[in-house]
């Protein structure tokens, strides 16, 4: 991947592309190369041609197919030499694991003369050259371990090598419950208001994300049009915009958990499990986690949750009086000031015409506040899965937000 | 993106690689250009020269940044049209969803004279151009949309295209357990053996996959190659491959389940649902997935598992003790003939030297046969309950077809 600053954004899956869109670069162009040292070598020296800076990504890894460090050395014109900072962390590392060193492992510690490794306590590939005309860097291709060095290393270093020409700021909105061409279409006066904004849309299924993006003369003149623009996007979008930035859905629920004091117990059937994954992702989470019972057969919903078998011959599992009698019942069990319980039909099997694949009830409990409502998902079973779990954590959300939650319905 | 049949594979994390290179199409660039009409019309024309086929992805929906099918128009050198089954389509979709028409949606039946939709029935943006020189296909950026239109529809219209030129066949082998090094030294000399073989490596934490692909004068010599390095990779790796080509390791437990009747109740504390969450991402996990207590809290072990408060305080809720009596509590309470629980220390926070973060303890009983481990993880939060669910599932899938398991630890 080679970028250069000053020129267009792309819309596309890469983190990277979006954290540099954030920071105020744009990318025009990508390249995808294969594990052939020598496409390698001849990409390199064409983006050093014609780019500011060169971001690579993959192949520094022991396999027979990582071929990036051979390949840099040569587009370089410089040998390869075995970096003794990298040879520490590995051979720590594998000390720790007690692992054995192979020479696909030491492979890893010979990288182009003056190459900079960039993590020099965990075993996370990657260096930086900053003695050539134009800065490289060379991170690892697992997606994380990359955001992370690009977040960390690689945008305050690029700050510092073009100071002027970074007159751009973005900022990315998120958003849960609109689709996207309602998003366009709510916002569609808002691009010819501000000439110098930027929309990009980037669906991230069951949200959207919105990333906003501006130049102006200054930084802090690009600031004030975006603080107006996401200010006018929100008041169009209301509380479909859960959170700004890095916040995911799960942590802007922690925050609230812990802002109001609230705990949580759940009963999970169609989800299996995913909605208790979810807020478990956020640390610090047993603070207000409690327990979820994923009573998967009609029996478990008997056993852990007090529903009447009654009931559930009566109405079948997928219903309201089932949903109401396990909030009910995971709320009596635990200590927890809030209960939510989920029903549904995942599929691809088992509908009715009363009960479609994708049916599925809600039920939030607090103290005796009670809401309930039925929704009808479309798509496969692990996107039917996600869809409930995600508008669970967002009536979470809401509950602790918005007054008027138990009105509705 | 554009693609050439004949030209060296390239590793990456897109699945549309993955496929192509599976079907017996090596990759050796990938262009990924920005929203700008001019850029995409100029990476199209430029890919029409170079490239036996072009493949285009993104950039079809409804949005202000949508501005594939202008360009594609431009390049091509014909007029947009209104494709009345774009549109049938569309509006049959509106309709069921009670959303009105918008100039945006509109659009997105706006698409060059000559192209054919895809896709008839679901709303999915996606064209195929066949009366140009060279095939082109519009694909929706939607990576599952786009994945599974490559596999119905691009697949075998490419083959009918470049019949001769596929003589190459790949495989995937799916791994757990191994890291990538060892598995590189395991296969060293497996490559040298079979000169027209080559391994890609792709790393998926908490699994590692191989891709191995072959050219030979036939697709039957090529299988006949092909099945000899699998066997030999296995033959190596052992166990540790748990399947092929699509299989998760969640399907294979799932198949297992349902050839030996097992049936399963899970009690999960670190793992958060997790666990439960995979399995039921297995359609048709309701025959033998009964139940899974998520006992984040101490509390919460007592009441469901009936796990005794004094042996919490005196050996720690993170314990051999506590999992053992919490696989027991689960089996107890349900009618399943497996039991698996799994306890741990996802972290930041709450480690100390006897149990560090990333400690987790698994729990397997069967019968009258019981095994307790303990494990040790490393990374961040999300990774140790990846690590910590994969190696139960893979626990769950030794359990069922290895004689010996309950004798290790």
């Amino acid at each position: 991947m080679n970028c250069s600053p000053d020129r267009r954004s792309t819309t596309t899956q890469h983190t990277s592309l979006i954290h540099l869109k954030l920071a105020g670069f744009q990318l025009r162009w990508v390249t995808v190369v294969g594990d052939r040292e020598e496409d390698i070598t001849t990409a390199l020296v064409r983006a050093m041609e014609r780019s500011a800076f060169i971001l690579v990504t993959g192949g520094l890894g022991p396999t027979g197919d990582d071929r990036t460090n051979a390949a840099a050395a040569k587009a370089l014109g410089r040998p390869l030499r075995r970096d003794p900072r990298s040879w520490d962390v590995i051979t720590g590392h594998l000390k720790k694991l007690k692992i054995s060193m192979t020479p696909a492992i030491a492979k890893m510690a010979d990288i182009p003369e003056g190459a900079e490794r960039i993590d020099l306590v965990r075993p996370r590939a990657g260096y930086y050259i900053g003695d050539a005309e134009k800065p490289l860097f060379f991170l690892p291709g697992v997606p994380d371990e990359m955001a992370d060095m690009l977040q960390s290393f690689v945008l305050p270093t690029l700050k510092e090598w073009f100071p002027e020409q970074i007159i751009m700021r973005s900022r990315l909105l998120r958003i849960f419950g609109l689709r996207e061409s309602e998003i366009a279409h709510r916002l569609a006066d808002l691009e010819e208001g501000y000439p110098d904004l930027s929309i990009g849309y980037f669906p991230r299924f069951p949200e959207n994300h919105l990333a906003f993006a501006v130049q102006a003369p200054s930084e802090r003149a690009a600031d004030d049009i975006l603080d107006e623009a996401a200010q006018a996007a929100v008041q169009r979008l209301g509380l479909h915009v859960y959170g700004q930035e890095d916040d995911t859905l799960e942590m802007v629920v922690a925050r609230l958990l812990v802002e109001t004091g609230h705990t949580l117990a759940l009963a999970e059937s169609c989800t299996g499990g995913l909605i208790g994954h979810l807020i478990t992702n956020v640390p610090g989470s047993s603070g207000y986690f409690h327990r979820s019972v994923v009573t998967y057969s009609d029996t478990a919903k008997v056993t852990y949750l007090g529903v009447s078998p009654d009931l559930i011959a009566q109405h079948g599992a997928v219903s309201r009086q089932v949903t109401e009698a396990m909030v009910r019942g995971v709320h009596k069990e635990s200590e927890a000031s809030m209960a939510l319980a989920v029903t549904g039909l995942a599929g691809p099997t088992g509908g009715t015409p009363e009960t479609p694949v994708g049916t599925v009830f809600l039920a939030l409990l607090r103290d005796r506040d009670l809401r309930v409502e039925r929704f009808q998902f479309i798509g496969e079973r692990q996107k039917i899965k996600l869809a409930a779990a995600y508008t669970a954590l967002d009536w979470l959300r809401r509950a602790m937000i918005d007054e008027s939650f138990f009105d509705g319905e």
